[in-house]
């Protein structure tokens, strides 16, 4: 049989055409009027994309490296930090943290949990200066409530700055940061703007910059005001992932056209479709008799599954790319072997969904068969999960031309008008 | 929703990646030892793809450009033919070869089913000079005998040429062209080959070069004798489509390259995922209560199905793509809103086709509801089908290895040995 090889990875994600096409025609030189055109455009598309009026920065680097700057931008040696942490990439922060010389403080929960607000006001500390959390913990499926410890910090610590790893977080969760009080937002190029790695991007409120001037960790490639001193003219410090940054600006032109060209507008249309295709898939790997690993607090960005019992996870990876070619992920570090991760962020849609159920379906047929397993039950599952979702999502709707508002008196019981307006389109 | 954009239509078929980076590469003048390289290439490849040991020539124009071609160059104002017709292809032969002074008998069958050989041995004179028909039926989804035809003609008819548009039927169907005694087979490249439309090509037996030699119609754009000449220099007589031909060069080795370089097994590769995949969606529409329009004789190529009684196929196709991206098709001519058709030739895989179904139950749920309908009918049906035909084909293979010859002594319960040999390719 033909196997198309197919990502369902939490980063890389599935590139979007439109972004490969752009980083192919990529043939524009850093230091030109051209370059400069389109760079102060994608810094602004990525305000409007974090749903933030503060300054946005681009780095070439991976999502660590923005999270390095964060650490060495915002703290001196010795500076007292809390870390909050559930999973591998919280984990990185402790090292980040520890790297740079921080008192480090940990609030933990196990993995495919999430910490308690009374955990987090217990290890608060007067001098705590910075807090750093995920918005998604991608290494076990968990979503970390921002909003929660974000209104504590404001109440109790409200000198304490929140650093907030979104790199998964963005585009499948609601996150409103300039409300919120979150300090730095960070994001990823190969996560859900459906382009390569090879970008990190930083969010980072007034606050933020006024704690660097007095901050005195060494950076110099991670030097954020450096960097956005060279943003207002245009122009990254150093030597920019040139392709990259027009795959960055397809992709967001692309996201801002599912809205009728609002960014904002169409960045939660990007979560609405993780939301859909993840509740899709719970539904399904519970109905195949296998368990979430994070069952309470389950991230829209990628869904984390327990194989069954006795069942190397790295079984059903193997498995679903040698007789399927798709691309899942085993757990990392020690949760390699104990649960398999299948991804929603980005450019995945129902038939993508489909097709990984039903391979995966084929392979706990074959690969871990049991008396009770049955073809369709996984399948059926995410269909019903789909058509809930679609007739609810058209119940919301009042009229067919889309339109919700009180002043448009279409209904849909108005079929020929309404059909005439769907077909104008 | 996002909703990604794929084609289920048989021809234009997906574009294979790797053909459509050649294409995008192909920056070379059609004049130079560069292209002569590629074009000797590709001729000598096609002719392995098809298949044959007679001359293939390309032409860059649609199908319909090489059926004008057989006729215009095998036939003088006057001679008697006969068309094979059962659908609008075949009808179209009907109308070149009127077009070029024939004179023209007709079999034909009901749209849906194939002829009987009784028909054409009443039909077929002492003077037929051609016999004109499809290996594939793409309008109806219909698998026609060659061999039994080129049988019939071998035995009571030797004179007559036997013409065969293989336009869908390359690439699905077993088809031994030199062993069978076919003159003139077609194939076009928006099909198996599965890169854009633009060429098509023409295998010519010996006694099809020696015809033209005699005929008389006008040709000059499509005079096959004009590019064989050329082709032996490497070259067309014309412009040719260059981008095409890197595309058709890099589909080529990938099918090669499906089965250790051999383009014959991997044609034969081809053919078998073409037919698993149509063998899951026959099995699957008829669980989901709808109603095969050639069950006797189905091509692998396309599937040809029937709505619900008094359901107009063109709301399938629209609802398929308004609400899920995938193109398929309605029926054409006549039998527009009859049928709807989903293609199978090409690249497409296990993958593809559980997410086409699954878009299907959701059309028809929505669309045709009905007492009994039940979500996964049709996936449970595709599903066992795949297994059943995943087992068989292990069956085949006595070996791990995947080698079904005597003198391999590892067998499957020999896992130790297997397992190495399997980790080692």
């Amino acid at each position: 049989m033909i196997r198309k090889t197919r990502l369902f990875t939490p980063g890389p994600t599935p590139l979007l055409p439109a972004a490969q096409f752009a980083m192919a025609a990529a043939d524009i030189h850093h230091r030109t009027p051209e370059f400069r055109a389109m760079y102060t455009r994608v810094l602004a598309q990525l305000k409007e994309f974090v749903g933030t009026k503060n300054d946005v920065i681009i780095l070439s680097s991976s999502g660590t490296g923005a999270m390095e700057a964060s650490v060495s931008n915002l703290t001196s040696p010795g500076d007292r930090v809390l870390v909050l942490t559930a999973g591998k990439f919280g984990e990185r922060w402790t090292a980040l943290a520890k790297a740079f010389g921080c008192e480090v403080d940990v609030v933990s929960a196990p993995y495919g949990q999430t910490f308690s607000l009374d955990q987090i006001k217990a290890a608060l500390k007067l001098e705590t200066r910075v807090v750093f959390m995920q918005s998604s913990e991608t290494s076990t499926g968990v979503r970390h409530c921002v909003p929660a410890v974000a209104e504590l910090l404001k109440d109790t610590h409200s000198e304490a700055l929140l650093v907030v790893d979104a790199i998964t977080g963005l585009g499948t969760t609601h996150l409103d940061m300039d409300a919120l009080g979150v300090d730095v937002l960070i994001g990823g190029s190969q996560k859900a703007v459906m382009i390569p790695p090879g970008l990190s991007y930083l969010a980072v409120s007034q606050r933020a910059w006024d704690r660097m001037e007095a901050s005195y960790n060494p950076r110099y490639y991670f030097d954020l005001r450096k960097e956005r001193k060279n943003a207002k003219l245009g122009e990254s410090a150093y030597t920019p992932a040139v392709a990259l940054i027009a795959a960055l600006a397809a992709a967001l032109d692309w996201i801002a056209a599912q809205a009728d060209g609002d960014l904002a507008a169409g960045r939660k249309k990007l979560i609405e479709n993780a939301e859909t295709v993840s509740a899709m898939t719970r539904a399904a790997v519970q109905a195949l008799g296998m368990t979430l690993f994070a069952p309470d607090a389950p991230s829209a960005a990628a869904t984390a599954v327990l194989p069954p019992v006795g069942v190397d996870s790295g079984v059903i990876v193997k498995e679903l790319k040698s007789r399927f070619g798709a691309i899942i992920t085993n757990g990392q570090g020690e949760m390699k072997g104990q649960i398999f991760r299948i991804a929603h962020l980005g450019f995945f849609d129902f038939m993508d969904t489909i097709a990984i159920i039903g391979a995966l379906e084929q392979v706990v047929a074959k690969s871990l068969p049991s008396p009770g397993f049955a073809f369709g039950n996984g399948l059926i599952a995410a269909q019903k999960v789909f058509a809930e979702r679609s007739a609810a999502a058209a119940a919301e709707s009042p009229c067919l031309c889309g339109r919700t508002d009180a002043c448009c008196s279409l209904k849909h019981a108005d079929v020929g008008a309404s059909a005439t307006l769907v077909g104008a389109k």
